[in-house]
């Protein structure tokens, strides 16, 4: 009834809907439920939308906004590792690029070099180059995705820090990424992690 | 600590989190819980990025990919409308233009002709030209957004289909903007409806 290429497509857009099950240690604002990682990722590109004007020459915002979309997908074979978990991240590198593997390489390869519409190798490379961190484009996506959970732990009172026993250091040391990817956004975070040490939200 | 202009985009960030909580008639696909319009929106954006060679002439399928991504936020005022409501659908219209309104209008306006970022304004263009179904590009946006819950219905073995005793011609009548905004997927969704019909998934 349809083509192989397209069954392939089609394949990979059912599989995909597990990233919707895969659960976030961040709370949603209200603090109602966690977040899981779909969701998540249709955040960060509205974000990618809505602060497209504080990407630093070079970013291609589009290009960002891919990057954001996909970020999580190995998660659905290699899961979140909580991002203060030091033993979970021992292994994330190895059991992520297996999900990638398998995931992207559901989808058919480039048909000719003239296509420019994306296929498992072009989202495996946008994913490759996000997490490499070496392009302009790649390091806004990072800042992206360090922002949206600070909103979050600070909507909820503190959330996830809390819970976790987190302090200002590990928030700072996380929240890096924002300053060399979205310089401009920079002063911002500074500012909500003092309200929040100020609140109480947050250890000093 | 920061300017009026941040201020305002990170209201609108914030703000955005609700759509996580608002619900979709449909299921995932693996039948677990209802989905949320958030993760339905990235789904879509996905699927834009995935099926891209799919759209016909004239389609901006970045825009596309923006409207999809936008599609769903008067929701957060208006709530989900379920498609076969007819009820409901009777001042759906004037909800979402209310909706409209309020959410874009909490961004910041542009500061100048010369400026390329999204801001209020830009986004309620989006979501006029996604609703007026007036352009390429909308019509394959929401070709995106009618073909995924088909998916989801056929994952789920007829999932709303069954609870509401949904049959073929509901079915494709809802399913016409596909052979409209993307005709090169028609044969495909065709298939799947009669597929759906032989497995009982859907009344005849």
């Amino acid at each position: 009834m349809t083509n192989q290429r397209l069954q392939q497509q089609i394949a990979f857009v059912v599989e995909i809907d597990r990233l919707k099950q895969v659960l976030r240690q961040t709370q949603l604002m209200d603090a109602s439920r966690r977040e899981n990682s779909a969701e998540h990722s249709w955040h960060l590109a509205m974000m990618a939308l809505v602060l497209a004007e504080y990407a630093p020459a070079g970013v291609d915002v589009q290009r960002a906004m891919h990057q954001v979309l996909i970020h999580d997908l190995v998660e659905i074979d290699a899961g979140d590792t909580f991002c203060y978990d030091i033993a979970g991240h021992a292994d994330k590198a190895d059991r992520e690029q297996r999900a990638a593997d398998r995931i992207f390489g559901l989808l058919p390869a480039a048909e000719s070099d003239m296509q420019t519409e994306p296929d498992g190798d072009r989202l495996r490379q946008l994913w490759d180059e996000f997490e490499a961190q070496t392009t302009p484009t790649a390091r806004f996506a990072a800042a992206l995705d360090r922002l949206q959970p600070l909103l979050h732990n600070w909507q909820t009172s503190g959330g996830t820090w809390k819970q976790h026993g987190i302090c200002r250091a590990q928030v700072m040391q996380r929240m890096a990424p924002v300053e060399i990817g979205a310089p401009e956004l920079w002063p911002f975070v500074l500012g909500v992690i003092e309200d929040c040490v100020t609140a109480g939200y947050l250890q000093p």
